[in-house]
């Protein structure tokens, strides 16, 4: 059996691997358009920022050790440029000289990855405006950042790896300024999570634009860049990373007659293969189904990647046996001190696709409160309001924001409910966790909710004259009221609401909240059951409201 | 409705406020026989320790603020001495003055926790020996050894309560001597892991002796207390900490005639009732099956209590709607600088049960090796080897051993197989995990002896002269192999294996080790599609053969 692979990096690298260990005697033949293999693309940032401080670390493998210990031939500076099906057989460029040969093959792996958009704006190629992919890429940033003077970079695109670079560039010291077409930074995340990283980037003196497109680049010579904003601003700046998307490199596929679908990447089955038998394709070239939404979606995604170049070849060797059942799309970025985290469906995009959804926004401690170090975390969650079953998670915190994410994952992808939240058994000692872990209090939260226990309403219900409609009441202690709190509300701290029950009108809806909703829960509750009929939390508490008005 | 609710800690407490919620009509007294509610009885070392610097941190809530907010009678050093059930009331003695009172009950919740055994040893009442359960345990011990000048302390009972005493001690500057019974410390954790602590033990100078017992205690006036042991040594002592193990405080229920089990443990069924169906109890006190091992068990944990007390509350105002699952033991211990975690049913205990099962050792990365600060953990697994279903895990390590016992929990929970777990879809970025975290390495390995592409054999099997029946290969690298591995062995670097198969019999059984088991999986894999027929994988490779030996 010969095997042919196109990719030495995630995808690629794994299933060539993989494929050796439980095929001894096939021929395999892997290709690599660029110079190296095996590379820590999520390393990147962090190497040009100099946390990881040693450029060889960014290697797993090398194409010298990793064809001898896997009995491989790895062609790297080959590209191949076509397929053709019918003679099953490859058409490759040698990079470094231009000549081309073909190569034949009985099964034929896709790995190509995905390329950073670049959009067709006046002056985007000028000196000083980078994407980040790979290595080569890496080095030409390293190169420039230390071969000139560079005070201040721009950062186009606030997704995961924009605000990498961010952190990235602002550990050199450089000043950095961020341009985001969207009304927030990182999609994945809804308004109100986000609104907790806006934060976070003042206080860190990151400048950032929102709702801001760039229109072009200028740049004379010995002068500085100049980012023109459709907003009439210019920014002046040394350095740009653009970092406004990646889209599949289906190219080659698309050329050979694969089936490609309307994200652009290729078409799968559940076992990895494309509409020709002989092909499988994995990573961020594919599209595959979303197990919540059903819609095929792009995962560009490590993990994923890594799972699915296992199952290939799994697939190749031992017949199509091992099923591919679909990412949720589970992510995490560290953004300087923050951590954020998601998995499954945001609320927005469960919007956008008319599917039903209850959201809930709970705040909690990373462990519990009396022993030192515990840090904020803010969870929200969405669920179906027919069945509770959990659609997505997300999550803006410190420590402990990666395990929380890592529940919710198991609980989306398993189609657990919120009640199943309730009764996730986690390791508590008080320095990891709380007797009530935060993924229980999300669950009993969501479950008082969906059982009629509690009624909740969102910040943008007390918005923009909407307050109006609501007698609200701050259930917090005076002290706490006396700092600020939502105008108009009546502060009748929680422990004295049984005395002070004449205050509420019974014929409006009444809305209570407190810091995070824990005190204004038990107050909704006195209500319900002293008659009041339209009772409401205020889902996140102040801490949510604050942040997402401001 | 009158309920009555005796303990007022983690069961009970939470009983109580989740009762006032959705019952705000309801009569409710909460009898705790101590000064104290509420309080964290997980950070009692702690405040030991000074890490918890203030007391009142301790404390959740007071009898005042909690009676106040659930607006309840809390009615602290009221001790309930026994239960009338035909006349549904209780007798109550308050520990002041001794004076007894009844007071009747529609429903009874029963929360009592548990006692630290104290088995009658000679002079185990010397002043100096403590037991620690409350609060005024904790203000005795942090007095002596104020009041004391204690350079010595002795910890008998290697548990996770007893580790974290020895930490704390440590903490204060105090030398510290263990005893435990055992060949290990920590008794949920398999022998091979347990070894991994007593290393750390080592490092952090903590003496301790295994396989030795306490015979008695003596002290003279004015002289250090003699702690004497069954290997006839003594040890010459200002402090010892009894932590040798609880027991549930059942005899209240027992008098009362309710059904207790084999364990002592207080009977309930799915609903957390008693064999008296006014009569509800939960926590510390109660025995429950083990999802797992089906036999009766009691979970000292605070999690499930308090999880316990939310069911109880419903099941009390809403009709008996909510099961009870039962828990599966998922604990974690700070010991030192080392995190340790298991949940599920160890190696061990399966064996003693005639469960069948594979056990699996990997070492992992807390986190991306490239990116700095990653941290070693050890993975033990336990699996059936029928269908592959995950029995129980252990971790020992630092950082991130608390995300992973949680993933394993729910995996054991939700009777997940090893092939789920190399599907579970994790948060990835450098600094949180690997694209391949350690959970799914965990599941590749097991899957691979489960499907035979690969054989493990255990340290043990090459220990104790059976190594004869080997032919041992270190596949490590010269340099590695110079540093010393297992006495016997040949090296033969992984990558010139293909090339040496001459030097390795085909008619032995062939074991290959290297640092962890990775390298050594490919060599097996190598060796077997070149026709050998016995091949086998040291499970752990030489780190956990190395620990285990020594
Ligand atoms: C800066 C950065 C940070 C990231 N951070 C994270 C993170 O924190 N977490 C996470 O999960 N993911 C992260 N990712 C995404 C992750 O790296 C990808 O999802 C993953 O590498 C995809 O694997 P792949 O095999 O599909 O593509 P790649 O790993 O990109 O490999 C594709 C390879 O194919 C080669 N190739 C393409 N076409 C040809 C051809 N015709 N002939 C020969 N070779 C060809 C390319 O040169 C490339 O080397 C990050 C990506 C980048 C760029
Ligand atoms: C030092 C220590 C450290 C611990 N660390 C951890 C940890 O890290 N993680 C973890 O999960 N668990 C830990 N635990 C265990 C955890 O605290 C218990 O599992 C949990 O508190 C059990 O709850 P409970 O309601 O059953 O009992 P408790 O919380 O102990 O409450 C029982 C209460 O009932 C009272 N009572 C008993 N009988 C009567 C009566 N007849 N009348 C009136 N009152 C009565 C007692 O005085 C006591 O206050 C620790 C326990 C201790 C002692
Ligand atoms: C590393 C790489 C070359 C592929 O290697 P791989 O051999 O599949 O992966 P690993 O080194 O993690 O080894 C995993 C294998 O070792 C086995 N293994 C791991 N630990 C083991 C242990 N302790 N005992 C036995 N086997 C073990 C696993 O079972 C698995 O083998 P299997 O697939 O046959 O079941 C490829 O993943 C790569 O190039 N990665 C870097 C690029 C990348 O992923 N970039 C994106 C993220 S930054
Ligand atoms: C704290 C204690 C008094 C019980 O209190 P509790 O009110 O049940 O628990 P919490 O304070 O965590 O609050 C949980 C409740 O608030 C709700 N809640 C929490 N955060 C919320 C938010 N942001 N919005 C709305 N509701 C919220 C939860 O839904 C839950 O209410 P429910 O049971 O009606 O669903 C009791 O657990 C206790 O005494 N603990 C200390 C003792 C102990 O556990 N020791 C062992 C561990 S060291």
């Amino acid at each position: 059996m010969k095997y042919l692979i196109v990719g030495g990096v995630a995808g690629g690298a794994t299933t060539a691997a993989r494929l050796r260990r439980i095929d001894e005697q096939a021929e395999i033949i892997m290709f690599e358009r660029g110079e190296y293999i095996s590379y820590a693309n999520c390393g990147l940032p962090y190497y040009i920022g100099g946390t990881i401080s040693e450029r060889e670390n960014l290697f797993v493998q090398t194409p010298e050790s990793f064809g001898k210990r896997f009995n491989m031939e790895v062609r790297t500076q080959h590209e191949v440029v076509a397929i053709d099906r019918a003679a099953k057989a490859v058409k490759v460029k040698k990079v470094a000289t231009g000549e081309e040969y073909t190569e034949t093959y009985d099964k034929l792996v896709l790995s190509p990855g995905a390329e950073p958009v670049k959009p067709p704006l006046p002056g985007i190629n000028s000196e000083g405006i980078y994407t980040l992919r790979n290595v080569p890429d890496t080095d030409v940033i390293k190169a420039y950042i230390e071969e000139h003077d560079v005070q201040h970079a721009t950062v186009v695109g606030a997704g995961f790896i924009g605000l990498e670079m961010a952190e990235n560039l602002h550990d050199l010291g450089v000043r950095v300024t961020i341009v985001e077409m969207a009304e927030q930074v990182m999609t994945p995340l809804d308004y109100s999570m986000a609104t907790l990283v806006h934060q976070h980037l003042k206080t860190q003196n990151v400048e950032f634009y929102l709702n801001t497109a760039v229109s072009s680049f200028s740049k004379k010579d010995g002068e500085r860049l100049n980012v023109h904003l459709n907003t009439t601003r210019t920014i002046e700046t040394d350095l740009v990373i653009l970092s406004i998307g990646v889209r599949p490199e289906s190219k080659l596929a698309k050329e050979a007659g694969l089936e490609i679908g309307d994200t652009h990447g290729i078409v799968v089955n559940e076992y990895l293969q494309t509409s020709d038998p002989d092909i499988y394709a994995l990573g961020d070239a594919i599209e595959y189904e979303n197990p919540i939404i059903g819609k095929k979606m792009i995962t560009y995604l490590a993990g994923p990647a890594n799972k699915q170049g296992r199952i290939v070849a799994n697939n190749l060797v031992r017949g199509n046996e091992h099923v591919y059942k679909g990412a949720i799309n589970t992510a995490i970025a560290k953004v300087f001190k923050l951590t954020v985290a998601s998995t499954g469906v945001s609320g927005k995009l469960l919007g956008e696709h008319n599917i039903p959804h209850i959201d809930s926004i709970t705040h909690s401690s990373s462990h519990a409160g009396y022993y030192p170090g515990a840090e904020p975390m803010s969870i929200k969650i969405s669920f179906d309001p027919k069945d509770g079953r959990l659609l997505g998670a997300q999550i803006v915190g410190y420590k402990g924001v990666d395990k929380r994410i890592d529940l919710f994952a198991e609980a989306v992808r398993n189609r657990y409910t919120v009640y199943d939240l309730t009764e996730i058994e986690h390791a508590y000692a008080p320095p990891y966790s709380s007797a009530k872990d935060p993924v229980n209090i999300a669950g009993f939260v969501a479950e008082n909710i969906l059982n009629g226990t509690t009624r909740t309403i969102w910040w943008r219900d007390l918005v923009a004259g909407k307050a109006d409609d609501y007698f609200v009441v701050d259930v917090r202690t005076k002290d706490e009221a006396e700092l600020g709190g939502i105008e108009g509300s009546l502060n009748i701290p929680l422990d004295d609401i049984r005395e002070r029950l004449t205050e509420i009108p019974r014929d409006k809806k009444v809305v209570l909240y407190c810091g995070v909703g824990l005190r204004a829960h038990v107050g909704c509750r006195i209500l319900m059951q002293h008659g009041y009929e339209q009772v409401y939390n205020l889902s996140g508490g102040l801490k949510t409201y604050e942040h997402a008005i401001q």
